[in-house]
């Protein structure tokens, strides 16, 4: 890797762990600049405009969570297996070191949610994605016959997401010890209602 | 109500809408003096710190909250048609004038969950009474008799917090048409789960 590309790279990194905490607001270029040992304008070499860096930050995060969650996921056998890896791949996404503020699409959702511009689009890309992904998984586990014929892949997903965002909501805000084990439960429920008698 | 007070109210009503749509970041003193009609300093007669105009917010948005979900929830029925009234009485205060950002919590939650400070202490309280009135709706649910014995209030509580999360996400960030029916297909889904056999 080039001593360029290391460098973006490490700004990015750095600007990814900052918005987990903060939110894209929260990453001013003065603040990078001296975290990453660059003076501004160094780093005004690797990013033209704020709007740049927050799309480098969009899919630095989408590369970070495909790797951590998404990819390993796919390894586990389609079916049941495939949807619980992508739960528990998530819950451990939410500790990743990469967002020491948990799931960082949490925070940008809102953040972004009436601001509209490539940052906002950029991640509602990401975001149908993901949900695809599990409604892709649970469609997956109804063809393999793991899930009943009715179960359908987008409500699926739609309940799942509720899940996780409510358990950010329970570690992140009320710091409640209990809020994986909760989340697990309410995917056990879901996953069992979801679930083919045999 | 005097004069003063019904200005401190205009303020306040003000700094709430900013906040659904930008969060407590977006409510600059300048802007919302402006907004108003006062001079910055007469805004200060009112509040003298910005701490002190963020904790008046959030006990804005509770009031606001209780008058358009929680009180009229409770002159529904104990038992299933309290517990459904409390979801449908948040959808409607999802599209409430007073929040055109949609709940307002939801972006407080993000925003301050890595704050310590007193308006994330105020925040967590008002969460935590929400997610307690449902609870106690759904343990009158099983007193009752429409729920099963197992049926955990909090637990229910968690998962009924997920799916309004999950529809805000849908309705504000993904634009969807259809999040509110999707969240009412996973209560349905959810209170029947929870429902005794009769």
């Amino acid at each position: 890797m080039s001593k360029g590309a290391d460098t973006r790279d490490r700004i990015v990194a750095n600007a990814l762990r900052v918005a987990s905490v903060e939110g894209l607001e929260g990453i001013t270029l003065g603040r990078l600049a001296s975290e990453v040992g660059l003076s501004k304008s160094g780093l005004f070499a690797h990013f033209e405009s704020k709007e740049q860096l927050q799309l480098a930050v969009i899919q630095a995060a989408t590369d970070a969570f495909t790797d951590v969650v998404v990819r390993p996921a796919l390894a586990a056998p389609r079916g049941e297996p495939r949807v619980r890896a992508l739960f528990e791949r998530w819950l451990a996404w939410e500790e990743h070191s990469s967002v020491p503020g948990g799931c960082v699409f949490m925070h940008l959702a809102v953040e972004l949610d009436d601001q509209p511009g490539p940052a906002r689009d950029a991640l509602v890309v990401s975001q149908k994605w993901w949900l695809d992904a599990i409604a892709k998984a649970t469609s997956l586990a109804v063809s393999v016959g793991d899930f009943r014929a009715e179960v359908h892949g987008e409500l699926f997903a739609f309940q799942m997401f509720g899940i996780l965002m409510a358990c950010h909501h329970a570690k992140r805000l009320l710091r409640d010890p209990a809020a994986s084990d909760r989340a697990r439960q309410a995917f056990d429920a879901l996953v069992a209602s979801a679930r083919r008698p045999r």
